[in-house]
């Protein structure tokens, strides 16, 4: 998200080791790492110091108009509701994302029975993001208690307490939810892998023989998956190629006619390693080769296999997967 | 869960032929069908008018002591959480689980702003199941308003209002979450996967070359998963083999010196077919021919091949899925 100018990142002292060496490896830029305290709130105040206080920042941040919190355990967090929150703080001070309530909400008596149960439809779930005016965040937490401090876990509240600023209430998208249990793991895992696979690049030679291929193979995808489809010679830097690897595509099929085309995948492997995309997922590289010769000899020679292995097995390293495909076209 | 006598499911009026259908194909006992409402309510009271007026079933059910409501995306509620429901309804007249919120639940003002935010300790989340006097909750269900059984969520809430019951409220496990989202389907798979993958069973015929491979694979495989391990001949109707089929076990692995033994499997099929184990996830046999023969030759002759095809093929329509591998054993 290209309008946001900083990013403090709260981590536990025992983290903050592998959390420097997460951003130097994926090279996140615009991130300053802060330790965290010993209660939500109290990481928050110290996330919020960095721009207020100079002691607590090696380098210089400037202090913004508006700041959002959010929670790392929330990562599929939309650029649009981002923006919804922002707007919003601007015009109220501060502002939220809710969602409705899944399951009634109950308040127990001391033993352990029921005490009354909660209107389902007059409450909200509290969500993140939120956003405030960073004078009227900074200046609650200022304000607060250690009480507040140690046993409080939302933001809102301390803006209504301490600057009696309402906040607005902004509906957010389910994808909100908060990485909680091992099931949400799973859950993750699955969205992760069904974005990364709606999308791919088929790539094919400038041959006039693989013209019809080019042409069948994505028209065939195209009702189930967002296919991009070009026609060009990957040893040619190609501007087109490149602003598809930025734009976070996943998988590619290489169609050619010479027996999988190892060097020209080497400079697909290395235009993919050259860009910004992070490769915390694997990249799908489908060689296939189409044998057009009249010849009818299907064997494949040991020596093709043993290239082709070697070189899946280097690029495995990079977590590119290349797989190759034998096909005969007549 | 042995011990509860009747099971009454509530269906909306377009999916009672498909409820039924499932009934009988997995040939669930105890179930008796019953045409759910506008409103949950109105569903739930539907379902207990069976135990009390004789138009609703057509067939007598008595009247229990102690009813159970349950959510039907929850499913993998156990047993422990739904005996403990159940003996504090008997003391109390009510009871239900209940789990730590996870987020701040809050009050939302007429213009869309924060009013209040509760304080997150003094509340839980309701959840389910409940359980209750049977004549308290039918009470409840005959005393509320058509405002409750329109806007109401809460059956602990009906009790409190109607039958000054406070219910008993135990403390459940995360296993208890709603399954509400795409993302929410995606866990429960992933959980079912990975429950009926903790336990193997290997099975060994009785010759003594084999004996190593029995004792040295299921060695290997302890440290992972859950592994029975048996060494018998599978035409003979072993009760071990019955038991660990009837334990839920899903995978076998069946290890032989003649090739891809389909009539000793057969018998395996027809043994898993019987059982009363739900075929809903398929089983998986894994029919393992070790080659031990000097010869050397390593061929799979195609009358083989043709033959373990069929029978996979075969299988399948029962959700088995059988895999056969050949292993030279020297």
């Amino acid at each position: 998200i290209s309008w946001i100018s900083d990013i403090i990142v709260v981590v536990s002292p025992e983290n903050i080791e592998t959390m420097k060496t997460i951003i130097e490896k994926y090279g996140h830029k615009r991130v300053t790492v802060v330790e965290g305290g010993i209660t939500r709130h109290r990481s928050i105040f110290n996330g919020l110091k960095v721009f207020a206080e100079n002691e607590f920042s090696s380098h210089l941040v400037q202090k913004p108009e508006v700041v959002i919190i959010h929670d790392a355990v929330r990562p599929f967090v939309e650029e649009d509701i981002v923006s919804k929150v922002v707007m919003a703080a601007k015009e109220h001070g501060a502002a939220g994302a809710i969602r409705p309530l899944v399951s009634t909400v109950i308040a127990s008596a001391a033993d352990g029975c029921l005490d009354h149960s909660l209107e389902r439809a007059r409450y909200r779930a509290s969500e993140m993001p939120q956003a405030f005016l960073f004078d009227i965040i900074y200046e609650a937490y200022q304000q607060c208690t250690d009480y507040d401090l140690d046993y409080g876990t939302e933001c809102l509240h301390l803006a209504l307490k301490y600057c009696k600023t309402n906040a607005k209430l902004v509906e957010g998208t389910a994808d909100l939810w908060k990485v909680t249990y091992k099931r949400d793991l799973y859950a993750a895992e699955s969205i992760i892998k069904d974005n990364l696979s709606q999308q791919v690049c088929v790539i094919t030679n400038v041959k006039e023989t693989l013209a019809q291929v080019g042409f069948l193979l994505p028209e065939s995808l195209k009702s189930q998956i967002k296919v991009e489809a070009i026609s060009i010679s990957l040893s040619k830097n190609d501007s087109h190629l490149q602003n598809i690897i930025s734009g976070q595509c996943y998988n590619f099929v290489c169609v050619n006619d010479k027996r999988w085309a190892i060097q020209e995948t080497q400079e697909l492997v290395d235009m993919l390693e050259k860009s910004n995309i992070p490769l915390l997922c694997p990249v799908v590289l489908i060689l296939v080769h189409l044998d057009i010769s009249e010849n009818n000899s299907f064997s494949i020679g040991m020596e093709d296999l043993t290239t082709i292995k070697k070189f899946a097995r280097e690029t495995k390293k990079k977590n590119i997967l290349v797989y190759a495909l034998l096909i005969q076209y007549k």
